[in-house]
């Protein structure tokens, strides 16, 4: 899909660009940040995800014909303004943590140089991308932590809108998901997709028995049969009679779970099918998986759970202004006063600090000196830098981009998470894993 | 957008065509039904919201040759298979409620008919939509409630991904809200669009008082102007100063809004700007806004939580087999009897039994004869038919589409809401206010 991205926008990105090219502010030097004040949900840690996606969507941030007429029909912004926006495109630079990366209240995780108007037009579009697609990955990756070795299947598209299930099926694989449900996910990111066959399936046929031969068929005896449509013990017998020893696995989607997965994977070892694997999906979240850690399970499903969130269904993240440029050419920091929303002016650079042995101990941000350019060159010793360059003169770079940039993504997150203290992985609600110190 | 919307699909839906083509059961003419076991948040009544979006992506539901290459190259189905999804498309029937109207556990909100690979695989697609915008939708219809008669915009764009934020605007809508911030929902589906200003406009410039200027000169005296970037009585001081008693309206994004709220109003009234509007913004939720019921707000802007579906981010909806003819071309209903999850079998038929006054008193739930084709036509005495015609033949009903559809799914919501006895706008927990009964 090419079609313009421009409407994905709130009505005020807008008439702010018309009032600052009426007042000739338009065309100032800004410096726009990304960042969340505090991490939804108590949870340890976030974790950045859409980056990737966001990048093929300014990429498509163009205001075609279409759009053109729809703000001239219905007066939204002056002559003037419609003719600047035919002509827009970014042609800025953004920086920012790379996808996958985790972060804590305060991490700049994107910034954006420009001018005001080609950089506030932005912002409703970056925020609903980094703001849905990293609260599934910050869900994502506890639900991993949780599961241990054992590989978890994102299967929740049915719960969100049908593009949304796209991007969480996407950050949940980041997030260390091993596979998904939704096709587009696999067709528009890489990502591996699984998936067998439904209650209906079984219930569509005279007998349970000829529905498992029928799937067994067409899809071998290496597929997954639904085991809960009438009663377990019954179904698991005729799978394995059907199926063979080398039945693949049987999946278990309701009832009491560790009681149901120990009788299930008893009653498989009695049969002789030792190697067949157990995949249970009844409604799971974080908590649910790490309660069955001593459970006899092989695989994971979840669904609802990771596509809203589980709990914290958006982050927090803000897209503020921080410096620009005054009338005389000079940087000035700025921010806002407002009770409780109150922002740090000033452009940032960002590092993990790191104890001898590797562990992150802070999050370390450095304020820059309003004249002060971002550079990447600055060595830090004991500290990571977390920012990259995303876009260079409107030009993305497209290391991050596509399925590659999903695996690097996926890397990324692996590594960061490695990095963190232990308590990192506690499932309980607290504070922020390290702090944020200003410097 | 003609995209294709057939990838929005979980791979099981796929793969059971596949192993149904080869049984020879996949054109087995079935019954789906959609409903909710319950509803979510313990809220006291839901409100269906997308099916005017479904309808849309039901006429795109194809498989063109980017999808079925890629099933190929990815060994998804067999060849056969992929050559019945190349013919693809609906041609059955599909019964539902109309949008907007309100639903109990167990109503029957969709009810598709067709064989059993043509029905079954719209699954995800149908869940996606209704599931999200049924949630934004059911959460929006209790904050209208809270704002009585006082608009409430839809603003929470940001909040979750940029496609959910169209459907978050226009399920709000249709559940009452007056306007959106979102520009796409005011093409797409002909919601009123609105918002002026960020704090980021100020802080660009020099001055408050060079914003306030700036915008007012562009967007007229009628405006609103945002106060709470640095000092709010000096700020509203200010805007009056500038654009004098016809100032349309002052926004309030932070503090604690009851007091603030207050001393504004005393504020405008002392500098004659009597007609000045107040709106308020401030992570508001339905009871945050009925808080402010007492308080001189003339207008709420809702973010978060209503995108959010405030607590509840998804309904529970779900897309179950009910009836299906056998061998013989007998029909046969069928539920699954999976613990906690069952379901009940057969085609049904649904009416809101009311009071002579007219107040909702029960949702009745016929349980069809097996042979029973689905008749409009059935008058029940005291009872509202709650099921109407959306797709025929594979043919929808354009009424329920486009602008016009929308429209319609907000009068009928209206219409339904009013009807409901008044224990429906009790924000607390609770039962649902109606029973529901299987007759």
């Amino acid at each position: 899909m090419n079609a313009s991205t421009a409407f994905f926008t709130d009505r005020y990105e807008l008439t702010m660009v018309d009032a600052a090219l009426t007042a000739g502010t338009a065309h100032r030097r800004c410096v726009f940040e990304v960042f969340s004040r505090r991490l939804s949900g108590a949870r340890r840690y976030g974790v950045l995800a859409g980056t990737g996606r966001l990048l093929d969507l300014i990429d498509r941030f163009r205001f075609e014909e279409a759009e053109l007429s729809w703000l001239r029909d219905n007066e939204v912004v002056s002559t003037r303004t419609i003719d600047w926006l035919a002509d827009y495109r970014f042609s800025g630079n953004i920086f920012g943590y790379p996808e996958g990366e985790v972060f804590f209240p305060g991490s700049p995780v994107l910034t954006i140089e420009g001018t005001f108007a080609e950089s506030v037009l932005l912002e409703t579009l970056a925020l609903s991308v980094l703001n849905y697609d990293s609260a599934v990955a910050t869900a994502a990756s506890r639900m991993v932590t949780a599961a241990g070795t054992r590989p978890i299947a994102e299967m929740g598209s049915r719960r969100t809108g049908e593009y949304n299930a796209v991007a969480a099926a996407r950050a949940a694989y980041i997030a260390g998901f091993a596979a998904t449900s939704n096709l587009e996910a696999g067709r528009s990111w890489g990502i591996p997709t699984m998936g067998t066959a439904a209650h209906a399936f079984t219930l569509l046929h005279d007998s349970e028995e000829q529905a498992f031969q029928a799937q067994i068929n067409t899809l071998g005896p290496g597929t997954t049969l639904l085991v809960d449509t009438y009663d377990i013990p019954a179904a698991v017998a005729l799978a394995v009679k059907i199926a063979g020893p080398e039945l693949g696995a049987v999946r278990i989607d309701s009832g009491d779970l560790p009681v149901v997965v120990a009788e299930v994977r008893a009653q498989l070892d009695s049969l002789g099918a030792h190697n067949t694997r157990i995949t249970v999906t009844n409604d799971l979240d974080e908590y649910s998986v790490a309660t069955l850690g001593a459970s006899p399970v092989d695989s994971y499903g979840v669904g609802t759970s990771v596509v809203v969130g589980s709990g914290s269904p958006t982050t927090g993240m803000v897209y503020k202004i921080v410096a620009h440029e005054d009338n005389n050419g000079e940087w000035v920091s700025v921010a806002k006063k407002s009770q409780d929303k109150a922002s740090v002016g000033g452009r940032k650079r960002a590092y993990r600090e790191l104890s001898e042995r590797g562990v992150a101990q802070a999050e370390n941000i450095y304020v820059a000196d309003e004249t002060d350019e971002h550079s990447e060159s600055d060595s830090h010793k004991g500290e990571r830098a977390l920012m990259v360059p995303l876009i260079t003169d409107g030009v993305a770079d497209s290391r991050y981009r596509g399925a590659e940039g999903v695996q690097l993504a996926r890397q990324r997150h692996a590594a960061s998470v490695a990095e963190l203290p232990l308590q990192a992985m506690r499932l309980t609600r607290g504070d922020p894993v390290i702090p944020t110190q200003y410097r």
